[in-house]
This record gives C-alpha cells, sequence and structure tokens, in this order.
C-alpha cells in the first residue's frame, strides 16, 4: 500500500519531533540548564542579600561579618537586641560572636524591630540560606553531570567553566566542532559585536578568562594563555564528543607546559 | 564643670548618629524596605519560573497552563510520565487536568527525566513555590503598614503603588512636601534624564502609569489624569505626615469628578 501524501507528511514531522526532543533531552541540555539556572541563583542570592543587609543594619549596624550564610543566620535568631547574647553570637559566628556582641553593647541604634517586620526581614533570611542550599545542590549536580559527559574537558577546566562553555555553545556536539577561536571567545559575544561594529578592541576571552591561570597571569599574556587551553580544551571536546577516550591527562601536560613557557617570556 | 572640646564633639556626634537611626528606623522607611524586597521577590519568581519551564517542557511539551504556581505544583509531583494519572493532574490543576493528561498520552517526548535531573528541577520549583510564600507575606505587611502610616494615600490608590511612591520619594515627610508636579514623575526618572540631555519627549507620568484610572484612559488623557491624582495625593501626602487627619473621603470625591470630566471631554 502506498503512503499517502498526509500520511508522509505526518510521518516525517514525527520524525523530527522525536529528533528534538531527543537532542534537548540529552544530558548535556540537561547540564545548559543546570548552569544556566545556577548563574541565576548566584545573582538571586546577591540581591536577596544586598536588600537584606540594608534592611537589618538599620538595626544593627555592628554586626558586619564576610558571610552572606552567617549574616542570615543571625537575623534567623535576633530579631530584638534583647535576643543577642554572647554566647548565641559565638554559636552562630564563632570568635568574632565576641567582638559583635560587644559593639552591640555601645551602639547607637536603640530601636528594635517591630515583631511584623521582624517576620518580613527574617522570610528574606531565610530565603537568602534556600537559595544558598539550592546552589549547593545544583552545584553537585553539575559536577557530577559533568564529569560524566564531558570527562577530558573536566581534566582540564573546572567543571563550573566547562558547562558554561558548553551552555553557549548550545550542546557537546557544537562545542567539539568549534574552531578554537571560536571557543575562546565564547561568553564575550557583546564585546565581539561592539569589536565589529564600532571598532573597539577585540576581545581576548569570554568565559575562559575565569580560569585561573588566565586571570592570575600577567596582562599582555592573558590572551595567549585562553588561547592556549581553547586549543586544547577544543581536541578535549573531541575526544569527549567522539572518540570518548580519556586523553585529557597527555593535553594536560603538554598545557601546563605551554602555559608555564608563556608565563616565563619577557 | 565645662565641657572639653573632645567632649562636646563626641557629645555633637552621638547625637548625629542618634538622629540618623531615628530617621531610618521610622515605619516609612520600613515599607521602602519592604517595597524593594517585594519587587525584588516579583522579578525573581519571573526568571526562576523562565529556567524552569525551559527545562521541564522539554520533558512535558504538553503541559501549558497560565499559573506558575500550578505549573511549579505539577513539577513537584510528576518527574516521570509515569508519575502522571489523570486524577492527580486534575486534583493538582482542576478541570484542565483531564486535557493535559490526554495531550500527554500521544506526546513526541518520551524520554524521562533522570531521577538526578529531576531532583534539581524539583528544588527549582520548590523555589518558585517559595517565593510565592514571600512574596504574599511581604504583601500583607506592606498593606497593613502602608494602610497604617499613609491611611489617606492608601484611601485613594492601591497600596502597592503608594509604597512604591514612598520609596522613591525616601521618606513620607519626603513625599509630603514635594511639589505635585515631581510626585507626578516619581519613578520616571530615566525618562526625564533622556528629555534633557538628549530632547526625547518628556514623560507624564512615572509609577503614576500603574494606576488603573490612567492604565485605563484613552492615550491623550492619561497625563492630566495622571495630574489630576499627583496634585490629591500630595494633600492627602500632608495630612498622613503633618495633621494626622483622615479626609481622604473627600478628596476621593473630588478626584472621582476630576477624572471622570477628563473622560468625558472630546
Amino acid at each position: 500500500m502506498k503512503e499517502s501524501r498526509e500520511q508522509r507528511r505526518k510521518r516525517i514531522l514525527e520524525r523530527a519531533k522525536e529528533g528534538l526532543t531527543e537532542a534537548y533531552s540529552s544530558s548535556d541540555h540537561s547540564i545548559s540548564q543546570a548552569i544556566n539556572a545556577y548563574k541565576e541563583i548566584e545573582k538571586m542570592k546577591g540581591l536577596v542579600f544586598e536588600r537584606l543587609e540594608e534592611w537589618y543594619s538599620i538595626y544593627f549596624p555592628e554586626i558586619r561579618i564576610g558571610s552572606h550564610e552567617a549574616y542570615s543566620r543571625i537575623i534567623m535568631s535576633i530579631g530584638k537586641r534583647s535576643d543577642a547574647s554572647e554566647q548565641l553570637l559565638t554559636d552562630l559566628i564563632g570568635d568574632k560572636g565576641k567582638k559583635v556582641y560587644e559593639a552591640m553593647q555601645s551602639s547607637y541604634a536603640k530601636r528594635d524591630m517591630e515583631e511584623k517586620e521582624y517576620k518580613a526581614v527574617k522570610e528574606l533570611a531565610g530565603m537568602e540560606l534556600q537559595l544558598d542550599d539550592i546552589e549547593a545542590k545544583l552545584d553537585s549536580y553539575l559536577e557530577n553531570e559533568v564529569k560524566r559527559t564531558m570527562p577530558n574537558i573536566a581534566y582540564l577546566i573546572d567543571y563550573r567553566i566547562a558547562a558554561e562553555l558548553l551552555g553557549k555553545a548550545g550542546s557537546l556536539q557544537r562545542l567539539a566542532t568549534m574552531p578554537s577561536g571560536t571557543v575562546q571567545l565564547l561568553g564575550a559575544e557583546k564585546a565581539l559585536f561592539k569589536h565589529i561594529k564600532f571598532g573597539s578592541k577585540p576581545p581576548k576571552y569570554g568565559v575562559l578568562f575565569k580560569l585561573y591561570a588566565v586571570t592570575n597571569a600577567a596582562r599582555g599574556k592573558r590572551g595567549r594563555i585562553a588561547r592556549a587551553y581553547a586549543t586544547k580544551i577544543c581536541i578535549a571536546a573531541r575526544a569527549d564528543a567522539f572518540s570518548k577516550r580519556f586523553i585529557a591527562d597527555k593535553l594536560k601536560e603538554q598545557l601546563d607546559k605551554t602555559v608555564e613557557a608563556i608565563n616565563k617570556e619577557k
């Protein structure tokens, strides 16, 4: 029996849909999703903390500690000045607790938060801690998935940076078929566009700027180091996507040598 | 005993600090904090939902419902196709559940999420629900505080818009001493700046654009209606800040008449 036109149309459409779903539900697509969510959460943490500090510090200006988490924990337990004790503060933030407590005794902020207001602030602090928690979970998911899906790339660079590269490229397949110059500039699309359109300086790196070896190199050498990384990442990506062999130990050795040589130059 | 120079310096500094703390821990300052937090949370909800939908819809493209909350609830209970039943979906989203269930049966997305991935997505969905919850709490805090602190303004306009005006003005005192033209443009600072610097069209309203009466007026009348509101808001603000008398019922009557007259004009 011959297939009718309508039947063929349906069959082809069906196959295309399946292909699409297949492509999008592969594990590298999950990594892109997770890294995007991770970065969003990171931003939110900053925003919530800003609000939190601005609000709470009116009542407790003397609490200044580096950690967002510790700050949020303090808010969860201290709403009124009378809630604070040296013991509690030491439990929450360790040795610094004593200092903070002393500073609070001579504080010029005497008015206490009203109960209703404190509840609202506490909600925000809880949110901050929740975000911390989700971030940690996404992070461990990312670490597992990246190391499983891209063992070679993950051996060369931090798994978070690897995930970002993947997210920018769209898929492992695409990352693996990109020229290294493109990989070097992934994440620098805006700067590249500006360069092309307005003739500003061309960018030297995008996501790869976050690499320790790049950030910590002398200014004039960063571009070349990013380039060296991009080259090896491309080879690693091909191994991860196609041959599935582990070759990253050798790549890493070569890469370290190249970077060392660049850093030694005068 | 005469006060030494050092002592006087200390005493004056102390008093200044007290004044500052007093000013910042007043209840209108809490309202500014709360409305800022509220708006931040609102934005976050949108961002988390975007991520969530992008991720989850790969596996369940047939679930398309208007409510972010319902969508998140579905995610909390359905990770695999086999988790979904007509009963469950109807419990979660009512009558639509049947339709969604049917659509899922003929879906082209056959692959299930892996357990680890589902956990990560579920976390995000939980976050969305949490944000909903915090938003509701901040909202009810705002409603109470605004109605208590600014009963006159809150009688004329929505308490959220009142809170935004207050946030932009900095304090009730400042809002109460602003000319009505300034109140009309609160929240339109960017457009105003553009107008002054580049000669673009001057803005006609800022935050007040959110008023139902402004949004729903004919284009050519919005500016004048915003102006009418601003005038009455200023009078109401003065009553809230200084005389503490309730005069908003009369103001509202006049305002309604003015707006009606503007709307009737041809």
